[in-house]
């Protein structure tokens, strides 16, 4: 039944779309039942296509994640790591601070606890590790420092500046001194 | 009326009790209507007393928080300045992670720009700023490390590893992290 397939294609696009805005205002905690209604369905449309909040969330986060993801792994054969790995979490971080939720979702699914391999968590991972694998390496990074570390490190900024006016430029401030660390040198 | 006054002194212990519960169980988020359930009063008796979720929050945590005001106003004698201060650090993180709600309160009250002077926020800040200036007077910690710099990456630390199964481990070690820095020294 082609018919009923592109309906059902029609439902998920138009989900997508209004969990986008509903999740970029209200954050990870945004109402399942707001999004079915503004989208114009039932909320057991909503869950038989995302049976879960973090199924959903998933799919909101998911083009930019590859985009973060592709970035890494260009950054990963860069001559210099250390420029491409602060570039890469400065990025992450912005990235982090603009969409509400992302920082919640990625609090619930640490890189290297999660096993769902298309989750948020685990494509930042399997590109960013190998990133900050080469920055170890070379000497830029501290050499017990984790994926996961520097994950919750950014993802901790971005949620202790979300309620401020104009977080980002405190959060980058944040990240430097996280870089740098707080001790005098 | 005394007998009246009584009654109120009454509510306002018992709502005080089940919001710590709460607070304890459900976080900043805690439902104020599942508190005035439990408590056995009305919504309106609730909001009489605490006319605001935050100034709930503030009430919830005011004990404790007076406690690390203490801390800091001894620290900020104490001749190791620089072991003062991050101990005082360590126990105000331990205690965000112990007590859900609090971070999500500091974070919408930044001390320094926010104005009630009894809040979580300005009281702190009130005992820790000077600590914080002696450490920094010391050589210890750089000198464009402002209090509010210090509390939101604390916050931030105990917001994101909340979830974790045991957070006050990973949360201490990132907050070493944050202290030494991240790039390689």
């Amino acid at each position: 039944m082609p018919g009923q397939r592109s309906d059902a294609r029609r439902n998920y696009a138009r989900i997508l779309e209004v969990a986008e805005a509903e999740v970029a205002a209200r954050g990870a905690e945004a109402s399942l039942e707001q999004i079915a209604r503004t989208a114009g369905v039932g909320s057991a449309t909503v869950r038989r296509h995302f049976p879960t909040r973090q199924v959903l969330l998933e799919a909101v986060f998911h083009e930019r994640i590859q985009a973060l993801a592709e970035q890494a792994r260009t950054g990963a054969a860069a001559k210099d790591s250390r420029a491409a790995l602060l570039a890469w979490v400065h990025d992450l971080l912005a990235y982090a601070v603009s969409a509400r939720g992302l920082a919640d979702a990625l609090t619930y699914q640490p890189p290297g606890t999660d096993t769902a391999p298309d989750s948020c968590g685990s494509v930042l991972e399997a590109a960013g590790a190998p990133l900050l694998r080469r920055a170890i390496d070379d000497g830029a990074v501290r050499i017990d420092l984790t994926f996961h570390d520097l994950i919750t490190l950014t993802v901790g900024i971005a949620l202790a500046t979300e309620h401020q006016a104009a977080p980002l430029a405190h959060a980058n401030h944040l990240l430097e001194i996280t870089i740098q660390g707080m001790a005098r040198g």
